[in-house]
């Protein structure tokens, strides 16, 4: 029975973002995303097929999703879901520590 | 845009365990489950139709899996994989803070 440690192999020098599949199956994909201060480029948007439940496990992040006046920020807990196609981009990670994501991709 | 808190709303007297749906879609459901010196009975065992990826958030716990002769033990951060009909059971929680797994059961 394998344990993964989502909190255990975080590069402490981070070029780009980090991104590992966790869980792969037909219709679902786990993946978990290391950014540390990293934001995606000004006019990068992720339009994705499939819909995202993305949950913040540490660290500090804004969202931008179009069509929403105000950048969302998650701390450390919280979730939010992107429906496919729904464009977003991450406006900003903090500095202070590495930022850890789950992503549960699905369609 | 609807923000989901894990950490927050956390009972303080939580006579059983706690299971939140926080999504579900014909293949996947994302339950957040809270349990605080829980255990289950002696003699019970989950058996499941569904394949279980658990993600422990906060908190401690040992899983007994049947056909493991040790238990195995989680701390935050970490994520096993409960195949569909691998029996299995919580044969601890800490009694120092909640515990709060993160469930993804899909088939």
């Amino acid at each position: 029975m394998q344990i993964a440690d989502l909190f255990a192999n975080v590069p402490a020098d981070l070029p780009a973002e980090l991104f590992e599949t966790l869980l792969e199956t037909e219709s679902l994909r786990i993946e978990r995303i290391v950014s540390h201060a990293h934001a995606s480029e000004p006019d990068f948007w992720y339009d994705q097929d499939e819909h995202e439940w993305v949950l913040l496990l540490q660290g500090a992040a804004r969202l931008e999703l179009e069509g929403e006046s105000e950048p969302i920020e998650l701390r450390a807990g919280q979730a939010i879901l992107l429906p496919a196609h729904q464009r977003h981009r991450v406006a900003w990670t903090t500095a202070e520590e590495s930022t850890i994501w789950l992503a549960v991709f699905y369609r």
